[in-house]
């Protein structure tokens, strides 16, 4: 069936390209969620910040709700066009445009992958430190809009802390130049952390000037097995106090499992409950820091096993038993919860967590990872292949529910890195007050007085 | 002449303290911008958020017009009370209330002193990295209300950065409290960063969480003497290639002769068009990189001239030659220009900049200095004496318009640190886009629905 608005925006925007196709709107009407059934009007893929600003003013007018679309690999249903939206994909505007050595910037249009953003860095022998397993098919303008974190944040911080600007295009069609790369500007409110983390719903991230730094050391990676869960933050707090560490990642047993079964290599001939992937500096004084801590956890029973890379590839396979879980578990199509708390409360935090989860989930598979260091943890849980995803799902909110009351208890947040979008919108007041979200929906009334901007997302 | 609604405010707030002698309205109604004439209804003078927000929720009722106040060391008169508004000082709100040594934080009330927020980080081995030369006087809450930048930016960056969480009280009386320590937390608009650099427009800032950082390395500092403006940036790249700098300020001779004239001790014999101050690590191989960096700019003919501290007690007499600088000045009541630009632009605004003030005021005595490795300069035009102060204001502001457009031009900022106030007020559409400020405009009235909160700041 054709709607006779893809007809007047084509009419509206000449040269703008359209996909229709059923094959089209399945694939960008849906994000790495599959919760949802996608049912975009159409997609547009603009090929320019003119025509992006064309399409807006074009859906204003027409009271159309549009999905801005990157990379399409978030996990809170963000990218989500379930209900005749149109996804305006950055996928053709994904070039780097500029580089400045001295401001130490790369200029990119919202599309580039990040990955291809990291490789342009490098070519200039600096480093865009943000990273994560996604790399390949996230874009910068989706790790924008949620506030991308992964694994290096422990070093370098989220995403937020290296955008020294962003283009976007407001819910009226009105381009937003803000930041412009100046290292000092106090000239009133910061739109530009506004726009960062607000999936969507103030506008269209077009563009974007990322901060660079030096590139990183060369680095060894180690790989321990601990215990138990009590071990984590003592182990923890036992490598930072001598190391800069440029990852500390932790896994369960089980997500070992998965990902082993998954093709990946097993690190020990034993199996241990938990294990942490670390990155650090591989200069002789690192070296014999990271060697002390880990007698010095030998010692007192905190870790039972360990391994440090010999070699870059040797590296890339520990790497891999971190990296390789999300894949490895997509086929179970995961419930999943990624929440964060203080590294103070993590303690307290994480053995109330253990003890709602066993006792909530005894029938299920539930595989935890995720960045200890950052007080941020992954939890998956796997649906039986024979159980229906609805009645799994509302079983697994259910349990939700009870984290989030923790979470509530403890300050913690229920969107540590993922955002809010579809997935976590019911559990947004244990973490933000009526109050802030208020707030967050006035504002949003005045970047997007229509609506129109990824409606449905964060609130309603 | 009392006022009705002082009573009025005391019965609805039992305990609250007011002030209303003269010498008090005039003490509390300025900042040390010294051009408006102080005229505030009352000074109020909390002792907890509670008391805060009751003193609010009285002034919405009641339609009164609040101004927050810290140290009132603002330089663009954003703490100024010329229109019958409540003052709401927090300086009774001066405690440190916590510190937690996982997470790294230290939790104050907004009224302490940024100096007694260093001390306490530093009683706890670490670092409140933020510092600049009114530390004594000004406000954690002010230097958040303002993103206080100072000398340390260039390796530290602005507060911004610094600021782990806080808790606002809107303009209707209800309390925020946003960030929370959390690392990672993607649920939504960020508010913590939008109340920073808000000047009081959008709420009193009355609790602050602070980052905390290893403490800095023994540090050396080095004067440089160099014969032209051109060469301060060449300078800056020759220095930053090798070190890691703490700080990298310029001055020129203009200033240092007054910072002399006020008592501090001549650093060379001879003068020099321009000075730089700069701080490094005081381990060996930064030493040899710093000699290194200095003959390499002797060699240039970059530097004229140099001189590195051997002491404790020389290194704060180096220091004094630019921190001492407002100071000296503040006799002459001087006209400032607080502007920044990207660093690559920094040579041709330069440029640009020397140009036009040279032509634009030959009778002025004109001092510059600044903080060179952030893009950022301080401009001061120094009434004379014998002139009237409308009269001096008038004749500078026509000057800044004309500055201002050279900003515009470069993608720079009106103001750097010092906030727009009231002072840049006519400017700031010379930073931010109408677009902007009308966004801006709508977010405040989001957050501030009666228009109390330091009305006519910022904008009208």
């Amino acid at each position: 069936m054709t709607d006779s608005r893809i007809a007047d925006l084509q009419a509206s925007v000449p040269g703008l390209r359209l996909k229709t196709d059923p094959a089209d709107l399945e694939h960008y009407g849906r994000d790495w969620t599959r919760r949802w059934t996608p049912a975009p009007l159409a997609i547009a893929l603009p090929g320019s910040i003119e025509e992006v600003q064309s399409v807006v003013r074009w859906a204003k007018a027409n009271a159309v709700a549009i999905v801005p679309s990157g990379g399409r690999t978030g996990l809170s249903g963000g990218a989500v066009a379930a209900n005749g939206e149109l996804v305006v994909s950055l996928e053709r505007m994904n070039q780097v445009i500029g580089f400045d050595a001295i401001d130490r910037t790369l200029t990119v249009q919202a599309g580039i992958p990040l990955q291809l953003a990291q490789e342009a860095a490098r070519e200039h022998g600096l480093q865009y430190p943000v990273d994560f397993a996604a790399r390949g098919s996230c874009s910068i303008g989706g790790n924008i809009a949620t506030n991308a974190g992964g694994t290096r944040v422990v070093r370098y911080g989220n995403t937020r802390e290296w955008i020294a600007g962003l283009k976007l295009v407001i819910g009226d069609g009105e381009l937003l130049d803000v930041g412009r790369s100046l290292v000092k500007n106090s000239s009133g409110y910061d739109l530009r952390h506004l726009a960062i983390a607000s999936e969507g719903t103030l506008g269209i991230i077009v563009e974007a000037t990322l901060k660079l730094t030096d590139p990183p050391p060369p680095t060894n990676v180690m790989l321990l097995a601990l215990p138990s869960f009590d071990a984590l933050m003592q182990v923890f707090d036992a490598f930072r106090a001598r190391l800069q560490l440029q990852a500390f990642e932790f896994l369960t047993d089980r997500a070992l499992h998965h990902v082993l079964a998954h093709g990946a290599q097993a690190p020990f001939a034993e199996t241990h409950p938990f294990y942490v992937v670390t990155e650090f500096a591989s200069d002789e004084a690192s070296e014999t820091e990271a060697l002390a801590a880990f007698e010095q956890c030998m010692e007192a029973g905190l870790v039972s096993d360990g391994v440090i890379s010999q070699s870059d590839a040797q590296a890339a396979q520990l790497w891999r038993l971190r990296e390789g879980i999300t894949e490895s578990l997509a086929r179970y199509v995961p419930y999943k919860n990624d929440v964060s708390v203080r590294l103070s409360a993590m303690p307290a935090f994480l053995a109330e967590t253990q003890a709602l989860l066993g006792d909530a989930y005894p029938q299920f598979d539930v595989v935890w990872f995720g960045h200890i260091g950052d007080g941020n943890l992954h939890i998956n849980v796997l649906k039986p292949d024979d159980m229906v995803q609805a009645e799994f799902v509302a079983d697994c909110d259910r349990v939700t529910r009870l984290l989030a009351e923790r979470l509530h208890a403890h300050g913690g947040s229920i969107s540590a890195e993922h955002g809010i979008g579809l997935v976590k919108k019911p559990y947004l007041s244990s973490t933000r007050s009526e109050v802030e979200i208020a707030l967050m929906r006035g504002i949003k009334a005045v970047l997007d007085p229509a609506g129109i901007m990824n409606p449905g997302k964060l609130f309603d």
